[in-house]
């Protein structure tokens, strides 16, 4: 099963030449899960030649433009080319009255049905579940409601060893096997040890979207070992009180969150327009974490079970 | 004094891997005027150059998300950067509550007047008037409210012909010459023929813009003679029916009304996603109307004097 994860832009506020606003496509399993839209977002995902039809789920972190402002244009794109698969769409409070209001002025009705789920910001909450995955959201400190979302795979079942099994087993405790069970007979002996003929499962993978916060500890818990860590960097560490002040935070900043929480790797983004050469951010957060990358346009990241 | 048409965007409803939604920059007299804001069009200025900063009035022709999805994100883009001078935007109703309530949701008080004016879209009437120019609406007929507008330069002075001049002439006399008045005594008599001392002055220059439209040859009052007609072509003549079902016009009609206005010069735009090519367009319009072009990004036309 593929864990990717797609970068459509890494600028804060305003785009520049080369930098489009924020927006991300994580594929798991085949499914498109777009995090955060950006104005332009539906140009990107042609660009890269992803196609929109297949997003199940869109989440918007919070209502500053440069997370939202492609998205009626990407609904509107989906309704005028026929688009019939139901799409749930998470955010913060205030997302549904902006569209609802947008569409009836356009005198849009949308011949797919969108399902909004409001969004909790302040909470750590389960907000999706499938089969293969759920989403949690991440409280993000900013200057209007917003969080993160966590993407985890569900626990694998044991791969049983098929040479190994037994062959009075039945297909339940077959089952039970695969789960990490144990087989044992009426008065609790047993009679095949789980180790003996299971291997281990997959690894279950992670990925944490730290949208638009303030440098914040307390996030800790949320993200420890997560595969991939999104962390906003929209400053250097030299404009560490301009940060905090607007609510942001430093390439250094992201880097000692990714180290205290033992993260995989770490990508660093939501540039400032100021920074034409993002290599010194990045250099400033490898030199506390080394294995951290930049979430620039059209880079892919992809994290092995 | 310049007057120039800067096309950055050609295609409706969605957009292609190489066209934008509607916008257009009319530059007269070093002052910009954007006319519609598909999504992008603060990209699209920063490809071409145009700086935002100069842009002294936006008018929104209809609230169809390819003709203003771009604006809430020029307007944040405009206050991020701490622009000063007040912005005039006219819209149809409706546009200033949707802003009102992003701008609520993303804590955003600009930090610029932005002074809306609401257009009557049914009516053609003066909406806005400088020393050098007047804008005024034109009824449209989609399937929301929806006018275009009309740009022309004022009546322009008559040049002197200084060696000509009587040297007894007052400076008050001067300026009625300059306006095509004779100059006489008291009692009625000419003491000096304009015509004899002064010469034509330059033309005045006009620009129609008409946006989403059914064909409608009841707007060959306000179209005629007018310098350069842009109108919408969204599909080609074989699709006339398709076009009058989606209140939309064909290549052909925009030409057949270049036709009866008696206009120097014909843009089309607004193309239907499904024209690769735009060739075939552009042929069924010149078969009409020879001085016919098309409204591609980039695009510039100019009108002389």
């Amino acid at each position: 099963m593929d864990f990717e994860l797609r970068i459509l832009g890494s600028s804060s506020a305003t785009p520049s030449a080369n930098r489009h606003h924020t927006a991300q496509v994580l594929t798991i399993d085949n499914q498109y899960h777009l995090i955060d839209c950006g104005e332009g977002t539906q140009m990107q995902l042609m660009q890269y030649k992803i196609k929109h039809q297949r997003i199940c789920n869109i989440y918007i972190s919070h209502l500053h433009g440069d997370h939202y402002f492609g998205l009626p244009g990407l609904l509107s794109t989906m309704h005028l080319q026929g688009r019939q698969s139901p799409l749930h769409l998470f955010g913060p409070p205030g997302l549904c009255e902006i569209l609802s209001l947008q569409f009836r002025y356009s005198g849009t009705n949308l011949c797919f049905p969108l399902i909004f789920h409001e969004l909790e910001t302040t909470l750590h909450k389960k907000i999706f579940e499938n089969k293969q995955m759920t989403v949690h959201t991440i409280p993000m400190e900013h200057r209007v409601p917003c969080c993160g979302f966590l993407f985890r795979e569900k626990q694998k079942s044991r791969p049983l060893i098929k040479e190994k099994l037994p062959s009075f087993l039945t297909p339940p405790q077959l089952v039970r096997l695969k789960w990490g069970e144990d087989i044992t007979d009426e008065q609790g002996h047993v009679l095949v040890y789980n180790k003996d003929v299971t291997m281990e499962p997959k690894r279950s993978r992670s990925y944490a979207y730290c949208s638009d916060s303030r440098y914040k500890p307390s996030l800790l818990p949320y993200l420890h070992r997560v595969d991939l860590l999104y962390h906003e960097a929209t400053f250097a560490d030299d404009l560490r009180e301009r940060a905090e002040y607007t609510f942001h935070s430093t390439a250094r900043q992201a880097a000692e969150l990714a180290t205290a929480a033992q993260v995989r790797y770490l990508l660093i983004g939501h540039f400032s327009v100021r920074y034409k050469d993002l290599t010194p951010l990045l250099h400033e957060a490898r030199a506390v974490f080394a294995r951290t990358d930049l979430a620039t346009e059209g880079s892919i990241f992809s994290i092995t079970a």
